[in-house]
């Protein structure tokens, strides 16, 4: 594994305790159950509607809230004595600001949040990290506490690319990067040396699906494999929303007929490695990390 | 209308025969259109598979061939006296490589014409309009002889754009100009101040009817409006391709919810201007060309 800016490693003292911030999807989940098994014993804050309702989060002591419950955040948390916060996994829907009650902490930071809904995830993101930190709480990236999460260099998987498929990870890569560069998504999917489909709001099992369903296009017909490449945004803040891929990402990619996969090392999330690699060998997907070009991104 | 390098009007000499490659859409039925209303007698190659059948292509002098006839294409101008050739209309498949019987001329190109595929659209596409310049024929835009297809800047409609309008603009035509300076697409869609979706393979109207599809979507939910915005790639090849709108564009924006669109004056086409401009009008959506940039382009 390449040491990289991502790769800071965190021990906890004793009085601290970890927190997690549980959006949607299965890295919330990773890192749950990671903490557990060192022995910690993490408080989980479930956003409702986002995590998936059942899983090892409720295993945990926890509590269940609507997005619109941010302005009392700072206090859920520190009534839970959380002394280093981890925020994962995906927040779909966007907080109805109508319905938001701040707290003092918040009403300070309320016009930049505001300016912030309109910048991006990323804006959107600092700003409350900004207030976390003020308030006394730490956070952290989720590959800090669960270092094992992050991307290893070089091929995970008995397939290896071959030379198109190189070709495919360049291209796919620079389209990444130019569309990583504006905020818009971290995904790119080259077929034949250049990029044919971006991410966009839709995210990347949104990307492979309509990649699967545009197999038929004149452009595209007769043409075989392709890559998808995902790669942090510059500047990308490196504690929340790593690109991240896991056994679905292997499943969708294979629908779409492609070769396989390729993330930055060091800089990326895979959740269920083991279970990945075993999809992606079974299938005959090539999985890879790439190493990283340049040293490029603040955190 | 702005001047710009694209308007370079052309005035056939007695003797010049104006040919048209037909592709699919309607932008060479328009160019035909143009052509005989000048009182000009047009031939037409009409692209099997990719031009609609039953069109006024059909009353002009024409042949019907197949894509991978394009090694006859030199001899086939040259038998029907044609001097000046626009290309226009989409090519939505690619020619078979093993079905086509290149000609002497097309030979002495065709390693670099098999490189070109490669390349995305603009490296093939200049390859072929140089082998038809080395052969005598010249190359000329469908704007160069029909100039009021160019879209004039400034609003075309009733409706002009708000402020929030603006700010999408800026952020469309940010993101449009990114993925088209890698020659990937020519438009996006901005929402709420940010780009949420980009045109790959699946071309302007695929980018509407997936922006439609995403309005359910959690980050869009209730917010309004919206814009899809059309830029030239940076050194983008002036005489074929350029950026085009038409109705449909319009009634594709309408049902994903846009309050309009935005090209680039003087370097896009505009195709049955009074007819977009009318349902628009009756649908409430703005449109209109934006002042270029900068004269960064190529031709």
């Amino acid at each position: 594994m390449t040491r990289t800016e991502a790769q800071q490693g965190l021990q906890l003292a004793s009085g601290a305790r970890p927190g997690i911030v549980a959006g949607g999807g299965v890295l919330p989940q990773a890192v749950a159950r990671a903490l557990k098994a060192l022995g910690s014993d993490p408080f989980v804050l479930i956003l409702e509607g986002e995590a998936e309702p059942g899983t090892v989060l409720e295993t945990c002591e926890h509590e269940t809230r609507p997005l619109e419950d941010i302005g009392k955040l700072v206090s859920i948390l520190k009534r839970h004595r959380v002394t280093h916060l981890v925020m994962a996994g995906e927040i779909r829907r966007r907080p109805k600001l109508s319905a938001i009650r701040p707290s003092l902490g918040l009403v300070t930071l309320l016009p930049s949040v505001i300016a912030g809904l309109g910048k991006g995830d990323d804006g959107l993101l600092r700003l409350i990290m900004r207030w976390l930190e003020a308030s006394g709480i730490h956070v952290v990236g989720a590959h800090q506490i669960v270092p094992e999460l992050l991307a290893m260099e070089g091929p995970w998987t008995k397939a290896w690319p071959k030379a198109a498929d190189w070709r495919d990870i360049e291209a796919g890569r620079a389209a990444a990067e130019a569309i990583g560069a504006l905020d818009i998504g971290q995904g790119a999917v080259a077929i034949g040396g250049r990029a044919i489909a971006l991410e966009g709001i839709e995210g990347t099992n949104g990307l492979l699906e309509r990649v699967r369903d545009l197999r038929g296009h004149g452009r595209l017909a007769g043409k075989r494999g392709g890559v998808l490449v995902k790669c942090l945004k510059p500047g990308q803040e490196l504690r929340a929303d790593l690109p991240t891929v896991g056994p679905t990402t292997i499943e969708l990619a294979h629908a779409a007929g492609l070769s396989g996969i390729a993330v930055e090392a060091g800089r990326s999330l895979v959740i269920d490695g083991p279970e990945l690699v075993a999809r992606a060998d079974a299938l005959g997907l090539f999985a890879l990390g790439l190493s990283a070009r340049e040293e490029r991104h603040g955190g």
